[in-house]
């Protein structure tokens, strides 16, 4: 998506090898527009696909899940992040470890949103090293519902959530798939390459 | 906002005299048309007020929020929610109690995002106690930023934040105002008596 790709390439703050911060438009602030036009992208590529359910995870799922919600005319489940739970009785839950904060967070959905008939597709701000999508995914198999495919804003190419999640035959589409943040400079994965 | 009643009388689950779950539609599950009319909503209140910024807080308020930046075309902050902050160098940052889990969190909002020639439009999902809508004012007045009114979604009238925001000469503008969950019934305040 080359309105996404300017957008890094304009405010994305290169920190290290490894980090990318896209705090003016994704993570801290927002920009609605560019979100809309997000939710528009996903709904093209999911369009045909039946879903009944988007699942992202908060905070910064949000905004680009519900504006594919929006595109698809589906509702949206952010499920809950915490650091242990005490009531897991109406929960599907999954552990998300994050190799960023060197923590592991517990991940909840309430079993009153998803169901087995659902058609599920899975949305994240950033795919790094896949946990926070492997853990939507294995909410979505405790409901015994239908994955269709992972939607991600942008994926780092260089770490591999990407390479897991295709090699477990899970369709996965990033809107813009940075191959390399060296020389604190982005570089994207091109088209034709994906 | 009659629609949104609805939906509150429809999908809101009354858990106590106090408490109104509406997780189905804005807190855990969230429904982005309904969310879309809401930030319609919002914009024809706050049209003419030359907001540059909305502010609100994770995770219930992103939505709405990013719908009303959709409408008014301005970009919307997200204040992240801590426990506690080890590094507040380059953030605003205040204290929200949080009556109902009976903890704090130190919420806080880059300083990068908020200057002295921001118009703020302040959001929540709720307003009950007021700590969450204080907080971000108090958040704004660190910038220095003007603020030109709340943007509530579902305020419970009978708790004190509205009053406290009211008298202390605050725009408050909630789009359902409940007056009472007495008997597990969801009453709302009348338009004519706001």
């Amino acid at each position: 998506m080359e309105l996404l790709k300017n957008k890094i390439i304009e405010e994305g703050r290169v920190l290290s090898d490894t980090v990318l911060k896209v705090d003016s438009f994704l993570n801290h602030q927002v920009d609605p527009k560019l979100m809309k036009q997000v939710g528009e992208e996903f709904a093209k590529k999911f369009r045909n696909t039946g879903i009944t359910k988007i699942l992202t995870i908060e905070s910064s799922g949000i905004a680009p899940a519900t504006m594919t919600g929006l595109e698809l005319d589906v509702p949206v489940i952010f499920a809950r992040k915490r650091k242990s739970l005490t009531l897991t009785d109406h929960l599907f839950t999954a552990e998300v470890y994050s190799y960023t904060k060197k923590t592991s967070n517990e991940i909840s959905v309430s079993k009153d949103f998803l169901h087995e008939d659902d058609i599920v597709l899975v949305m994240d701000d950033f795919l790094a090293n896949g946990q926070a999508a492997l853990g939507l995914l294995e909410i979505a198999k405790q409901a015994k519902a239908t994955v269709v495919g992972v939607g991600i804003v942008i994926e780092k190419g260089f770490q591999t959530g990407g390479k897991q999640l295709r090699d477990k035959g899970i369709r996965v589409e990033s809107l813009a798939i940075v191959e390399s943040l060296s020389d604190g400079t982005v570089r994207f994965k091109e088209e034709a390459r994906i």
